[in-house]
Order: structure tokens, then sequence, then C-alpha cells
């Protein structure tokens, strides 16, 4: 299959890579020239601008979408809407919000273009070989484009989900999961790291990835940073986020679902963000205020 | 009555002038030399020593402890049971584990000594003027010091609460509530503080105590504290802590009782005396090994 | 003043009578005829329908909206913008989102109608007597209605807060304090009532609610309901929420401010509403794969 | 290597055969005759009683404990004590505490008898096939040992990890990061189950075990349970508990360690195991008295 692929940043040219290496051929484009020229040098095809890549594809044509959620794809989309024909297809990849996804469907169905919505698991070493594939949309659509989830997934590691936005919907809820797993692996090193005892951590999670209860593809890559510094010392616990987190809380919260763990996986990413809180600020100034307890100054 | 009172600190100078200004004499005593002359200066009657302290009481004795829990209070104790007679009583006023005040009782007992344990609230300001007290132990020894309750305690504060234990258990799940509803209050200052609108942190409070549901003694307190400082910015958010919201948590986790509210707004204090967490540090690397986000470096 | 008062529910007949009380005239609408008839019993003017009360009253017209937040407020605002004229005066004492406050701001001012968003506490005996109102919206249109708020409030228990919104989120902010110490004190009982103590809830509460660092209007509150159930027999704890705890969740995340102890005292009410969970269906499946664990059944 | 093998439960029962498979030969031992009977059946070695046992070993003899953690383990280390011979080496595979394996640790060693704790994972399978093992103990005695770990553990599968207690206090933590990570993929399941699409449960935790970054073991257990059983329909979502998640949380409270998602994960499986709380009837009970909403009754 000859595909359009828009972005080829990390995930985007690992893709590209990966398709190439399994009988597919994806055209590349980029706003951004270097990578552009990157893919170019790695033996991507590339396209200019959207009408040259629109010009390149065979009808129908099969676009896939690798651009940061929110107004980058929304953009990409529109664009699209204008330049695609009535039967082409085009797949977002990235990690839009599925309502997002619903309303991607809407505007391309509007001109009779076909949309999936595609939640991509594994990080970017499972874009570059055996990908995890969440595809939502029209099942004759799917069925089109299966192919290509066959060559570039782990056997097994893709799945048609539902209508559009099943698939957005649940990569969300994987990384809500996602968060509460890492929260749970580092809470516990913590209380490692805090004990009378001292462990090897790099050891101990090879360990654990050789038949614990807890063996799982995240200990693996825990393993593999302890084994490039086994204290972490290098590293600030600052936990940054991109969103899925807060989305998968926001859908808890609307369902009344209680997610107490996710929720607390999140808050603790926040809390790493900042120095100091104006909640403890109050709660000090109370201790004292009632028991003359003494403050910390800033 | 007149009584010793072993612990001239905070709280303990402050409840002798309270018996004092009601009707009760406290002979004060305390291994500090300094609190026992402050206390003299005050017109508070002191002793040299436990001996002189107890060579000045009438038979039975009444003695109330007023020292840190744990260690302080067990020496405290053990001295008692061998210096007093049978038919003496002692309080034990402070912060004492429920458990330990258990035990205490029980080697009181040995020696035909009452125990009461004390559980007091209302800081520092209610050891001075209508305190707060929770009584347990025997109620016939608790009718022969209540008296001394009815003067120095707000009216209506202070309850029987039954066997030994029961007032230091009271106490113990006050502080637990306690913690929950300074967090609640700090964490409400702290989505104001990042508000779009500038508010005025003192004449919020005041506002509040005056008629709304959230009306309560540590909002007034919050209001003293903002009238000082609006933002707080001479505080720096470390809340300490002192055990008994740690002691709430783990007789929940006993009772198989859950109680998150309680177990957040500990686990927050713990985490505001760190400037990094291992846990962050884990995650943060984690995010790094999968997705190529860039960390912050130490 | 005359004013109207649109919604005689619970909450709005209790502020007209406090209106009527303290020399101020509200003249009532309600869509249910007997709320009408109700507020016409105990001595309110009413009016038929909105033509009516927009006739009865002086120029320039002051309107109070009591209805429930979401769709009956928009529809009560969007028929006032038709209605009313230039230099009359909406005031919504409900609980609207702060942001449909800042929204129903710009749709009167389109048609120079000024508005006061109002967050009302205190609960219904608020209402009635001595109620907390915190007023968002033009300075100088809240002091042609401050003498309002000085007959109706608890003294001291008003507050101009800044622009329009500013009101409902501090409001909001309230009500997010609220969840979070109510938890905490439900959470206390529940450790008291699993204890090996005997308490007798009511006078335990009376107790803290003189002198004690809980004392607080939510504990008086908790010695009335004890005092008629001292073990609250007849109540199932179900935990229901009228959204702004949620609210106020929301707000934070959107500030990535940590709020831990309001986001469990907001889940453990949904967790509240269900008697079963998939979570836990889920655990202790998980259970009984690796170590064989039972399982109980449906 | 001929060794004796106390408790031939579910565990025990499947070491023994796992040993028998890997050219190791434990002779078994537990106080329940069915136990005995079904190991002799399969081919293993019994012993009647304590003596018969010490009487079949070779010296220095070698005897691995695997009973409940607590009184059993106590009692059966207090046996050994008094039955077993200086240069003996006796592991207790089983639950028990870090703190409680110290001791048993001491009370060996004044018998110049040897002990190591063996933290034991990877569940009922782990224990017949490529089991999990976290060896604390004197580095010679281990050395003397360790090919019987080669023989039943996984590839790499077992660790050496210092002192006395220092292989209990890691499989503690690695429960406690086990029950964080359960409630994680609960907590997700559960938000898919209330989603606006249909998911199939065992088909999206088969993809998700094939290239995703959550694929874990724990994912291909609940593969198995939805396999089995979609939605879980015949489980009823009570998580009960056995300890260690509960240990680990008093070890990061002793360490003033911030574990939210532990702690969360813990008290969930509290929540589940009541059907209505007392904290739940205060709250109920409270905002019916400030607000007049309406009780649920039992």
């Amino acid at each position: 299959m000859k595909l359009g692929l828009i972005g080829l940043g990390k995930m985007g040219m690992n893709l590209a890579l990966n398709m190439h290496d399994n009988g597919h051929t994806a055209v590349g484009m980029d706003l951004n020239p270097d990578n552009l020229q990157r893919a170019a040098q790695q033996g991507i095809a590339t396209a200019t601008d959207l009408a040259d890549l629109v010009a390149q594809l065979p009808s129908p044509r099969v676009i896939w979408i690798m651009v940061p959620a929110g107004k980058a794809t929304d953009s990409v989309i529109s664009q699209l809407a204008d330049s695609l024909s009535a039967g082409d297809i085009v797949l977002d990849g990235g990690n839009s919000h599925y309502q997002d996804s619903i309303r991607h469907g809407e505007q391309l169905g509007a001109q009779h273009i076909n949309f999936l919505d595609v939640g991509t698991s594994g990080g970017q070493a499972g874009a570059r070989h055996n990908g995890n594939f969440m595809i939502g949309g029209d099942p004759a659509t799917f069925k089109v484009v299966e192919p290509l989830f066959q060559a570039i997934a782990a056997p097994d590691g893709y799945l048609y989900t539902g209508p559009v936005g099943s698939g957005h919907y649940l990569k969300m809820v994987h990384n809500g999961i996602e968060y509460g797993m890492m929260a749970a692996i580092g809470e516990g090193f913590d209380v490692l790291q805090h004990s009378q005892f001292t462990y090897d951590n790099a050891a101990v999670a090879k360990m654990w990835n050789n038949g614990s209860v807890i063996r799982s593809w995240l200990m693996e890559l825990a393993q593999d940073a302890f084994s490039k510094d086994g204290n972490l010392d290098d590293i600030k616990g600052v936990m940054h986020s991109s969103g899925e987190g807060r989305w998968t809380l926001d859908t808890a919260l609307d369902q009344q679902v209680a997610t107490p763990v996710i929720a607390m996986a999140l808050m603790m990413r926040y809390r790493s963000t900042t120095d100091d809180t104006f909640t403890g600020k109050v709660v000090a100034a109370l201790r004292n205020e009632f028991g003359g307890h003494a403050v910390d100054h800033e």
C-alpha cells in the first residue's frame, strides 16, 4: 500500500520506517524541512506540500496523520477535508481526544471522506517495530487498511474497536492505566530507596521481570533506566504530563466512576511541577495559629 | 482544688494560669529551670522536684501531666508509680497514644493509683481560657476531679468518654478530622490563589466566618493568619506533623475503614517536607524510556 | 427596596421571608403554582408571570434569580434579557458555574442590563436568617443593592469579590472546602464507630463544638443529626452531589493544582452511589488468576 | 539436593513438583494428612512429622518453610530451632513480615542455624514453573542453596538481596506495586465499561498484551479472566487483602514517603468489603441538615 504520512516527528518517522520495512510505502510530509530531509536520508519518499502529497497517491488515497493533538491535528483535518476526494481514507494515529475524533469523523464524512481514529501505543520503539493500534471507524474502511496494520503491528497487536472515537477512547484509558502503573512502580522503588537495606535497583527490576507477578514492559524500561543510572541521580523527579491522564479522569468523573489511583497518579504529577504549595502555606499557618508550631520561612 | 502540674511548656503554663484564674491551685514542676522561673513570675506555685511536689499536695493527691507524649510521659508515669500512694489520682493531659494510656492505667492501677487520660483540644488559647477536654477512666475518679474541668473548660466543653484510653482515642480522631479540615481549607485557598480573579484572602475568610456553611474556628485562624500576611509570602508550605494524624490512619487501617481524606491530608504533609521524590524520578525516567520525553535534570 | 424574586423553592422562599423581615419587599414568581400560593400565604407579594413581575417593579428594576443552575437559570436570563430595560439589575443567587455567570453577564450587558453573580451560603437556615453572600460584578451596581445585603446577611456576612464570575467562583471553592470538611468529619466518626470504645456521638459533637480546634457549623449540624438518631441507623450512606465539588476539582486540574482531599471527598461520594464496582471485579478476578484466591460471587 | 519442605498447600505442592522436575528432592511435611496424601500421590516423598523429616535429611539439613505468615511460621521456626543442628539451613519462602524474618534469623542464629528469608512471586504458576525469588541472609549460606534456585526459578528470576529481612522487604514492596498496578488496570476497565462504546474486554486485553506500553503479566491474567467471563458477571467486586499492601503502606508512613497510589489501592479494597459506610451516613445527614437534601433510607 502506498499512503501519505503527515508528521515526521519521533513517532511518524519510526512509523514510516516500520511501514517501509514491511512492504508499504509511506510518502512523508512535514512542515519542518529538517524532518523532511532526515526522512529522505533514511529512504522515505517525501512530498513538499499537501497538494504534492495528494498528487503522489493512488486513488482511493490513504493518509495517516501523526501530528500533535489539538490545533495541529484540527488544522490538518480541515486541509484534508478541502483537498481529498470522496472515498479517500484518513487515519489519525495521534493522541487526539476521542470527542475531537468524533467531530473530525463528521467533518470528513460531510465530504464523504472516510475516517479512522487510531490509538497508537508502544512508544517510539513500538512505532518502529511491532506497534500497537486501537482502531475506530467504519468497519469496511478498516478492512481496506487492515493489511497495513497486519504489517506494522505486533502479532495480535491491533484491534478494530467500533465506531469513530472508540479507538482514541481506548487509547485514553490505556494511558490512564499507564499513569497508575508508573506511579505504582515509582512509589515501590521510593519505599525501597528509603529502606534500611541497600538494593541494586537494576538487578531488582531485572529479577522482577523474570517470573514475578509485576513483570511488565514498564518494569523492563525501569530496568533499562536503572542500568544507566542506578539511583537516577541525574534526573529530577518532575513528572510532566501531556493530557491523557487528565482526560481519563474527566471521563471517569463524567461517569461518576471512582478512579482514585488514576486521580492520585495525575495529582502527584502536578504536585511535582512546583516547589511549594499554597495549601502547604495555609496548613503551616494554621498550625502556627492554634499550637504555636514553628513555620519554615521562605 | 490544689493539684500538681508536671510540665510547664506552652500548654502547661497556660493551663496553670487557667486553673489559677478559676479557683484552683496548680503547683508546677518542670525539669527546665527557665520554665519554673517563668511560672513563678506569673504567680504559679512551683516545686523543685517530684518529692517536693508530692510533699506539697494534700491527700488524695491529684497530679496533671502535660509533657510530650512517648518517652517523656512514660518516664513521668513510672516515677509517679513509685512516688504516689494508693488512692492518688494522675491525669495525662498530653497527646499520648491511647494504647500507651491503657498501659499507663494498668501500671498505675497495680499501685492502686487512679488514672485518667485526658485529650486536650483548643490549642494554646484553649489551654488558657475555655479549654476542651475528653476524659477516660474510672467514673468515680472522674467525679472527684470534675470540678476542675468545670472550672477550666468552655461551657459544655468537657466529656467523660468511658474507660481508660477512650479520652486519648477521641483526641486522636479529633486530630485526624483536624488534618482533613485543614487540608480542605488549604486546598480551597490554593484554587483561589490560582484563579483568574484576585481575592483578598483575609476578607474572604472573614466573610465565610459570618454565616457560611464552612464557618469554623480553623477558618477564624485562617482569617487571623491572612490578616497578618495576606498571601502568606513569608511562610514556606512545609507541613510538619506530630503523629496523631498517622495514628488515626493506622487505626483506620486496623479497622479496615477507608479514610482517604485523612490519608491524603497526611501524605501531602510528608510530601511537603521533601523537595524531590524518587517516585518522580522513576516516572520521569520511564516517560523518557518509552516516549523520549525530556527529563528535568538535577 | 422592592425587588423581584424568581424561584420560590426552599432557598427562595426563605430569602423572601428574610427580606420581608428586614425591610425589603420581594415580589415572588415561580412556575409552580403551589410555590406561589405558599408564598402568598406567608405574606409574600407575588406575580403571575414575568410581564406582571416587571410591571410591578419600580425602575431601575432589581430581580434576584433563585432557580436551579444550568438550563433553568439560562432560560430565566434569556427571558430577562428580552423583558428588562437598560439600567435594570439582575442578581443570580443560585449555584451557577462561574463561567456561565460570565456568559450571562455578557448576555445581559449587551442589553445594558447590569448583572451580579451572588454565591449564597448558609443553607436554608442562612437564607432565612443571617445569610452569607459572595458578590461579583460592577462595583457601582453592587453599591446600589448593598443595602439589601446589609439587611439579609449576617453581620460581615457578605463580600464584594470583584468582576462578574468572582462571586460564583468563590462559592464553588467554598463548596469544595465543604466537601473536604464533611468527609473529614464523616471519616472521623467512622473511626470512632469502629473503635473498642462506645461513644455517644451527639455528646462528642457537642463537646467538640465547645472549645475544640474542630468546632464548626458543620460539627453543630452533626450534633443536631446525632441528637435525632445517635448512630444514624435510619440513614443510608449514599452521598449525592450537585456539581460544585466536581467543578472545584475540574478547576484545580485546569490549574494543575493538587487537591487530593477534595478529589477523594468527591470520589467517595461517587463510590457510595453504587453497590459494586467493575474495578473490584477486575481486581478480584486477577487475585484469583495468580493466587487462586477465592472470589465472592454475585 | 535433598531438602525438607514444610507446608504442602497450593504454593508448597507446586514448589515440590517444580523441584522434583528440576533434579531436586523435596521431602514434604504438612499437618494436614490430606495434603500429605495428595503429595505422595504425585510422587513427592513425605515425612510423618518433624522428627521423621529431620531424620530423613542429610547433614547439613536444608528445610524450606511454606506455611502462612504469622503464628504458623513462628511456630515452625520455634520447632526447628529445637530440632535442627548447628550448620543446618532454614529458608522461609512464605509471606512473612520482614521484621519477623529478622527476628527469626536471630532466633535460629542463636542455635547456629542459618536462615534465609525468601520472597516468592509468580503466583501458583510460578511456584510450579519458572518461579521468582528474592533471597536475604548470609551470602555463604545463599551460595550453598543457589543451585536450588537456579533449578526452580525462571532464568534470571532470583536475586540475592542482602542481609536477613531484605528478601521479604523486597517481596512486600513487590506486592505494594502489585496493588497499585491491579487497581490501575481495574479502574481503566471500569472507565471502559461505562463508556458509550462497547468493548470486548478480552480482545482489548489481548491486543494490549501485544505491543502496548501497559503489556504485563497482570494484563495477561486479565485477558484470561475476561476470556472466561467477558464482563465478570459472575464475580462480586469484593477485593480481599492478605496484608502486604498494608505493610507497604505502614513502611512508607514510617519513612514519611508519600505513596498515595498504593494507599488508595488498599483503601478501596477495604471500601469494597462493606455495603455501607458510616462516613457516608454522616455526610448524607449533614447535607440534609444544611440544605434539606433528601437522604436515602436503610
